[in-house]
């Protein structure tokens, strides 16, 4: 299915790193470069924006690493000095950070520009099953987490480590590399943690259609990381009890013989399992309503003759757009799916959470005051690391640019004019919204008397609403607030 | 309170096991029955569907294994070859997964018919606690699991395992063997694990109502399972530390002096403690406000001439049904609480969610165009595996029935008549959903300009429904994706 | 910040303790206090309910100890005898549990009228990272610690207990003390799990307001506490992974080498670590969406001259109230920003839930029928440790007082009057709801034609709403219920 080979992650080892020249590491701590060092290995992630397939006709509009989601497996030995090379080939300002590493990492590759590249070296002197993930700063740590841009990093300990491949006297049959991850529709779901989909892989389900062959008796070693972004996962096989489990990941932290592993997000583990017998083993986050049923099942398919999947990889599969997109998966823009209508007197608010509008389309009664709130909470920068928005109407009855919003301010339009509002973020432009203004008249046919719908108990409406103006106001009742330093 | 004991569970031993004749278990793998193995523990779990009371005037519309849920505590020991034999008396299929096993479960037990029988052969060489639950494969074990199929096996290790036990020299004086578990109003509080109710043992506040006796000094050994289906469980006592704790049961994994165990669905801890003094020590899971406020609190009160509860059952309570019901929880069926009323203009969306429907009653005016949509996503098999469905409306003003709809596809259909809609999922005929459609005109007493109610806006509405047809239409938008392995 | 020493909350220890005389603690088991002990420290706590500012703008109407949210932190040593006075100078009534003590509390300490006192003696035989909160009882003890009542305790063990102690043979250079808190807009949000803000130390993004400055090499002790009250917390340094963890701060609990600890409410850890470099240095919860985007994320910033933040206290900061507030946190009353508008034909349910009204302002047409409906579920007892409620209209159109309401019990009033009907729970009477009743027909000037607005459709809502009655009906359906002991 994907077609990459972790090998051919490795680039070029003639980047002599110089970057340590001039940087302060502490002596004695593990996990920094040892002075002057050459890596041994080396990797390069490329950040971009794309679609990927990630379900029957299902596709999620995505930011990536290597074009897939989750993006490629990196797997070192303890030991390793290990370079890491990170492009940006996307329109945004994009960045990695690598829980491998126990060293400075985002003055290295913590914030790059499109077309920039950052380069980051440290010492592999921790065995375990590690999450990478986009680090632009700040806020868009969260965000671009949220639009699939993660991966694991693996640190093999010394051969013989694991009590399993001890006892046996050999290494597994099957690896099996599992990244649990969600997909959300919109920013408010993403504050709820209410996923529409969660995968193992990048794929709902995908492990159901594309079983793994094994055969009884055969060492599996899972190494399992559920990169959240938020929920707390819990890994079982119907008919397994895990043998030896390492939290993550590391051969110092054995427990034995248990049903399951609670995994929260960016926790890991290795475990080692046999298969005992012939048949179907079904693999599953045993959270089953928020988890299980929205994709996150596979199944060990064991048979004496089975051609074993000997390695299985956490790469999202590459796969072509489908011919018919039933269901497009964009956590900033609007979809199809999400409109909600208002009707005359009720308020109108829309909130900007999540580097996203909720909801994204809003169907509004002509004459309607609609208020956005910024429910993103970080203030500080700019550019892709704040939560700070602005509403900039880009196409429709009315051309208007709002201040910037802190957390908790607002800003209010009174809706004049039937038609499309199409806006953005001008600080996050791949955030989109629309308003879709309707006369109100039409409704009940009450064109005539329609100038009566907003008089109705605007005593409560208007405390929240602040002062109201003429024809397309503005009114901005951010920065009002009171400096906070009275320490 | 409950009247069936443990040792009725124990079924004669006359049925000697050949299952394992011709089937291939991998030699060497602890879990796996010994060949041509007879059981010395034998139990009958019943499947089946009917009410239980889980709290004063709360009915759960549930299904069960012997009658009650959570289902009968089975108990063995370290080294027992246990057999379990699945009787379904239910009307739909049921199975079982049962998580001390460590062998092929799913060929024997995993799916069987009305009326049928399955049986399990198994060696009980992990100790700890462990969850079952139905299980007839696919989406249908997420979605029995969630309608109160599981229970509690607790595989015994040898004596004196346990440290507080070595150290005391005596077994303990108390066995509180406690299941949580959730209770959900509907398919979409389900998948957004938002729980109606949280229990220890079958019934809100139970052992509030009921305080676990005991006399300072006592030796309490807990049981904890946390069954789920999807939280995570946080188990403390006011006043207590718990002074050992073994992560699954199993002995090796001790951890000394917590205040709290974090317990995700499906993980189990057991605990030593002594009753530091008299007085009330309130049980509780710690999550606050998903859990502990909604039932899962109980209370060990303990004084010096204290009758002594000495064993806890996690059995839920065989109660006769109440004569006034307060609240039915049903999920996958319309209660009288769960009506959304939609207006003119209000784009109309059933979700199709865990094999329920949400809203579980819409009142549309006449003229909508109603749309379901698959949030289902598992799409193998059929029955009760499956998480395809369809509408069929068994009673109302029309008679007709979908096509199969997968995950994201949708069926749409306009409303022409006023009246009540009673509809089913052909496949999962316990799914039941209403619509009941109201002259639109009557709303504002707006007969003669009602036509106009669906002139507003209609871009946005018919880019989401697709071509729209006449009276009655059914548009059928799903299989139409591309087929996927195009790798 | 904080200008509250540690010191100054040890009080005279000239109250000697004789609580024990005629109470029977169990002897030999660890955490009661010693026969006839004199503590030697002793702590004061101090309940009220005060606003507190948890950001910039942000109020949260709390209730606290000792004036802020979280309260102070307390520290003793292993083995030390523990007195923990606590007075209630609050309008309502509160309590403790605190969960360094292994020993009965609640008799002592659970419940405290105002201006009344309690005396808690306990001997600190657990070393340990452990959260206390309030605690007047029952329902009470789970909405008070949603009002923000709660800190931490440590408990020191003796010196060198902690590895990388001994390993570098010396104590730590920063000592970080963190507790992680959820803050909910209202009692519905604190059922879903669906926090507003999610805080280390009482504010937003606290430390990267006020980064913790470091030197390369730094020993850094974290003593990690998630309070939720309900979400599972992961705790993670960008270009760190942990050294060694400590489940419970206990020393014998010991993991190395682990990218984060998933921490579930009231779960807590200690982490040993050094900073490897200079630079930043990200704290967060890694539950990015439900948690750190909220702001649960802080900065360790390293330079080589920097002067060390060497100690971090978890107090909330004791700050003015802001000029102009941005946004009023009050999960018990109605804020500007929770107003629900119903029209005709609607059905009108207000949930009783977590101590609130949601929603908490509702604008109905006249001649709605509103139903309440107690969603909290523990009936036992009165006041603040019940969940019983009932409805009281303290101003406006009519005045009347409901019955009390068990759970899933309901109240219905029809709704005849326009204006603003303001009404409070009388069992907790800051608890406080609005219903604001707007002429129906205003909304299409369709004031002729009104009276038809309630005419479709009734038999839904008939079933649900019961039988119904005259003006200003009250209609209790409660207390009908079956009796429930049929064991």
């Amino acid at each position: 299915m994907n077609t990459l080979k972790v090998l051919s992650l490795f680039i070029g080892l003639a980047f002599l790193v110089t970057v340590a020249n001039g940087f302060e590491y502490a002596p004695g701590v593990p996990g920094n470069p040892p002075p002057n060092a050459s890596p041994n290995k080396s990797f390069l992630l490329v950040a971009d924006e794309r679609d990927v397939v990630i379900g029957d006709g299902l596709v999620f509009r995505a930011f990536t690493f290597n074009g897939t989601s989750p993006g490629p497996l990196i797997v070192v030995e303890e030991g390793d000095v290990v370079e890491i090379v990170v492009k940006n080939l996307g329109k945004y300002t994009h960045g990695l950070s690598i829980h491998a590493a126990n060293t400075q990492t985002s003055k290295f590759v913590g914030n790059i520009a499109p077309n920039g590249e950052g380069r980051l070296l440290f010492k592999a002197d921790f065995p375990g099953v590690y999450m990478y993930h986009c680090a632009p700063g700040g806020h868009g740590i969260l965000t671009h987490t949220l639009a699939g841009m993660y991966g694991m990093v693996v640190v093999e300990p010394k051969k013989g480590s694991y009590l399993l491949e001890r006892q046996l006297g050999r290494e597994p049959d099957i690896r099996v590399y599992l990244v649990q991850h969600e997909v959300y529709m919109n920013g408010r779901d993403f504050f709820d943690g209410k996923p529409a989909y969660v995968m193992f892989n990048g794929y709902v389900f995908r492990y159901l259609e594309e079983p793994i062959k094994a055969r009884p008796g055969d060492y599996v070693r899972f190494y399992f990381l559920n990169v959240g972004p938020s929920l707390t996962a819990s890994f079982h096989a119907v008919g397994g009890i895990w043998e030896y489990v390492y939290q993550g990941g590391n051969p110092n932290n054995v427990a034995v013989g248990l049903q399951t592993v609670t995994v929260g997000p960016t926790d890991s583990y290795v475990i080692e399992w046999r298969v005992p017998a012939e048949g179907n083993f079904l693999l599953v986050t045993h959270a089953f309503g928020t988890q299980a049923i929205k994709g996150a099942v596979g199944v060990i398919s064991a048979s004496a003759d089975a051609e074993r999947t000997s390695v299985v990889l956490p790469n999202g599969p590459a796969l072509a757009p489908p011919a018919s997109v039933k269901r497009m998966l964009s956590p900033f823009e609007p979809t199809q799916d999400e409109v909600k209508t208002y009707f005359p007197g009720e308020k109108v608010v829309i909130q900007i959470v999540g580097n996203s509008f909720y909801p994204k389309i809003a169907r509004v009664p002509v004459g309607s005051q609609v208020t956005w709130v910024n429910e993103d909470v970080l203030s500080i920068g700019s550019g892709e690391i704040t939560g700070q928005h602005n509403i900039a109407v880009v196409q429709g009855p009315v051309s208007l640019t709002s201040p910037l919003l802190k957390n908790a301010e607002q800003f209010t339009l009174k809706i004049e004019k039937e038609g499309l509002y199409q806006y953005i973020c001008g600080i996050h432009p791949y955030m989109k919204g629309e308003i879709s203004a309707y006369q109100a008249s039409g409704v009940g046919g009450l064109g005539i008397l329609g100038g009566l719908s907003f008089t109705v108990d605007l005593t409560v409406v208007s405390v929240f609403l602040g002062g109201l103006g003429a024809l397309a106001l503005l009114v901005f009742v951010g920065e009002k607030s009171a400096k906070r330093h009275e320490k």
